[in-house]
């Protein structure tokens, strides 16, 4: 069985883990305050385009994503985003857990826009009774989104805009950043990102690393005590420079990037392969998620040498499914679920 | 330098980097629903005389605290534990931020006494006016305690006692289980915890692992909906498998138990040394923390080539030093702190 | 000015202030455990039908639904209510900030429908991966609904069977219960109320006292420690003997129910001069809430001698308002403000 | 039987039902958006010496300590206070169940004392490792204190002191205020209390008010969206002009400061009636509660009478009971009391 159910099945690029060999026994200061975690720093930031940043490492998403919104938000203060967001979906009420109300709004295309995020912040500013509402203060969106779409770049900047003239926070989860970086079609950078968020992250455990997440600080509002609400939330890990290797190695030579662009150049012949055949892509997109509309038929064919995720339905009872690649793949791995979807 | 400031200052026992670079190429199943997490939970599991456990691996300690705590407690219930106990002095208000009281007592050598817990306990029982105070619900211990004094089976029977008569649940941090079973003088053995817990943890990040705490949960009502509890608090580990990996490797062959001899024996080389060189020991103990008083000048003689925690001082100004060992020690770092210790 | 905003504009039913005065220098337990507070709960319960109830009294609305929420759910569960449920829109985040989340679906009328809970519960039911998802365990509605519509004695019990199907809590927000109970056409009763629900409350502020809910406790899981979440959410008055005061005087003779009667024929008299008039009616019910759909125009003509509420707008620009009769009102208020739509 | 339990065991000052009587049938703006807030609030300003302030009105005491401490408090904040401080030990976790750490110190004559702050602030300013513990950040006080000693304004003084120096918030608990401003030898004013605080409240419930606190916010950060804090929390009543109405009352020509003065003068007859007969005083105190050390004939006798309340025990065995007076007590009911002492 090979398995395409996600992009987090295979421990870590081989580089890592020489990286973890040969610093196996050298002592290092705890809580990411090593030389490890600076250097990662170091090399991420050199991607940031000169932006004054905070960078911290985190181990996991939804631990990054409630950690950052319990340190940006007042209790009377929500968050803003798209009704398909991984926060609202697939995090078990963690920001909810915190305290936080979410609103949501209809996606479009997997996305969030910046007209539906002015039309919850121009609603509360023109409410008669706003100590009876949240204040949308925390815009949340992911990129590439929940499905494999990206954000072009105009996109940011007019949910930029938007933020700027509400006073909201502008935050992008990018537990798939390099999947999203590296869509042949993208025309957004990290320095964009820096430019345009108050914070972002940089995902490790779906691009490369065992695990980690980077967290990008712009907004100074964001960074006050925050290693206080990492530890509050038990997201300092003790030996943090097992974060900071893996995020110097991934970002060592352009790595990271290039582990993006071939997972999802992967994912092309996975899409191609769909579209000769005939097969209806649910939420077409470029990036590493390829989400696919089978007959049970299908599936079950596809199903004898081959893991993937169910996903819903579409009206007629047909499932969607959904085929990741990630930087671990080999293309005889590809090849072979290719030839499976010819042969269907 | 060398350090001696804590126990987790360095990577992984070498077996454990072996069996990921084995594995590193092997797909898994996520979120600790995989082989290694079931074989590392059955090799704990045969320590444990039979009892019917059910184990979660998680990656920190602060993480594992507050989690075991949201599960088991409702909003009313409160927290019992020693005025020096991690969750109280060193979490950032952990407990308190996922909405509990914690309700101290003084400690007695480092520790929590049956009858401490029976004050609190009976006073509650007989209030008058119960919905106006929080009902003491869930005993904290750490196993050894902050100060490495290690509990006697004796003592643990008489919480226990007291817990049962009042309904808690009685919980031991074993961040430092190693140490505190590997200890000479101890009398407590892994089989014993889970007759007398409610839940414990077995501590990885301070024994010998990168990363992680298996966490054993005994009484029914803890086990319920726990995978919730920690995917809502972050702590569910996308590749779980890297936890139990492990834990598997640790208790392959007795290793955990023999780090843990092993590093405290290192410890009691320590403790001699200060004894022969007339070095007053703070709290004396048998397990791998030392905390020993020294003078200003014995400090900056020691702080040549030696890192270690200052951990307050005494009424006449001398400090409260602390020296870890761990199972990284080498016995030439202990040499050498020996001969400085003499040399002073 | 005549106010027809709200229905909490004016002070208490004569008998009220009779009795308190008649009390003033009487003194009494505190906290609820008094006489009056018994008397009051004998009174309720003897419109239950013969249920059997805990009935607590508690001072405002937005503070007895996230209490009971509190003592209801454990952190990983969630609340289900329409998108225009009150806890969603007019309680500033109130249930998330006690940590749960609130699920919405789209509401018929108004109202929550049993189709919609039924596929919430049952997407939870067949998740792969409920581990990473809240579980839908509370229904709130209200009954009337925030748009004034009534539920049906058969829509409750269809909700009830789904409820029972999937082991969820029913409870009903009754703040306007005397209107909806004293609505021509309805056809439930306080005693069908304490059938088919797990908790419902008996709204006073807004009902004719000066303030209060009653809130009556069904089902057993839910009465456990209610007194210790009401402290600690500071819902415990201590002069609690003035809330039971309060319904004591209102379940006398029936006298809850006949208030709501008459501000729902009261409220009859402003639709049918609404409809005589031809002005649309945004959401027909038959209770003391009236919502209107206005021109400029007419806005201004209406706003010269009364005072009343902007709720939105329909697609065309034009406003909805809503008028609201009370217990209060006079017979000529109404006839005034009659006259003056007669007039538009 | 005569109730000495506590001094809200009857309704209110005559003038407030009065109050009430007259303004029943006037309808009134919501949520406490109306004139006799405003005027309540010019009433209770003209007492505070010019400060700049802003006053809200809420129901309980519990309620407002809680939502105050929310409104200050980011999550790796803490309050400190006396071990014997309400929030501490009678709130039931109300504090700590929106998220806040308590810190507490041993109390004098129970009172917190400045070098107690001081002692926790510097710990943590001089902390290698802040992000592991919560900063201390609100002082909370009662005045009088929980056992009836009154802070002398050199005190007060004090702690604003170490407030200042430490950027700490400084809140005092007027629950009593009345009583504490009232007693022979106070010397501290409202006016000082606002020139001190960074909050305080002036307490109705337990001082001549059916029910109700009035909050005095005086540093602008407490303000911020203090409305939403309240709506959030439950505090927010819809009939607001009540308690406008009620502070109004009491606040016409110096009945509050009366009120106060009178309850004190009776305490002291009872005061003076125990050191007569020889009955040692738990801690004498000049305000309205009398802590008396009682044998169990003793208690039994006076028992036959008299409701009072057990506060625990000396160590020979003897009871601790507290008699409270307040406004409503009769000058007979006080005089059978003193009767009933001297004759045991």
């Amino acid at each position: 069985m090979i398995r395409f159910n996600n992009d987090y099945n295979r421990g870590a690029h081989p580089a890592i883990l020489e990286a973890l060999a040969e610093t196996n026994t050298t002592s290092y200061g705890g809580y990411g305050q090593d030389e490890w975690c600076e250097g990662a720093a170091a090399a991420i930031r050199s991607e940031l385009g000169g932006a004054d940043t905070e960078i911290h490492f985190l181990v996991g998403g939804t631990q990054v994503n409630y950690t950052v919104i319990a340190a940006a938000l007042r209790p009377y203060e929500s968050v803003v985003c798209a009704d398909t967001a991984h926060i609202q979906v697939h995090e078990t009420g963690a920001v909810e857990n915190s305290g936080h109300k979410i609103e949501t709004v209809p996606n479009v295309d997997g996305k969030l826009t910046a007209e539906a995020v002015r039309g919850i912040a121009e609603a509360y500013r023109v409410s008669t009774i706003p100590e009876h509402i949240t204040e949308p203060k925390f815009v949340f969106l992911s990129m590439p989104s929940e499905y494999g779409t990206i954000y072009r770049l105009d996109e940011l900047c007019a949910l930029r805009t938007v933020c700027d003239e509400y006073g909201l926070y502008l935050y992008v989860d990018g537990a798939r950043m390099a999947y999203g970086l590296g869509a042949a079609d993208s025309d957004v950078t990290l320095a964009d990102l820096a430019a345009l968020c108050d914070a972002f992250t940089i995902g490790g455990t779906k691009c490369g690393a065992l695990f980690g997440e980077a967290l990008v600080l712009k907004n100074p509002a964001l960074r006050r005590h925050f290693r206080s609400f990492m530890k509050q939330n038990g997201a300092l890990l003790a030996k943090g420079w097992l974060l900071g290797l893996q995020f110097a190695t991934l970002f060592e030579n352009g790595r990271y990037f290039e582990l993006g662009r071939r997972a999802d150049a992967l994912a092309m012949r996975l899409k191609a392969a769909c579209e000769a055949k005939g097969l209806p892509l649910y939420m077409p997109n470029s990036t590493n998620q390829q989400f696919v509309v089978l007959t049970d038929a299908q599936k079950a064919a596809l199903a004898r040498d081959f893991i993937f995720e169910e996903e819903g339905q579409v009206p007629d009872g047909r499932s969607i499914v959904r085929f990741c690649t990630s930087w671990a793949n080999t293309d005889e791995e590809v090849d072979a679920l290719c030839r499976a979807i010819a042969a269907l």
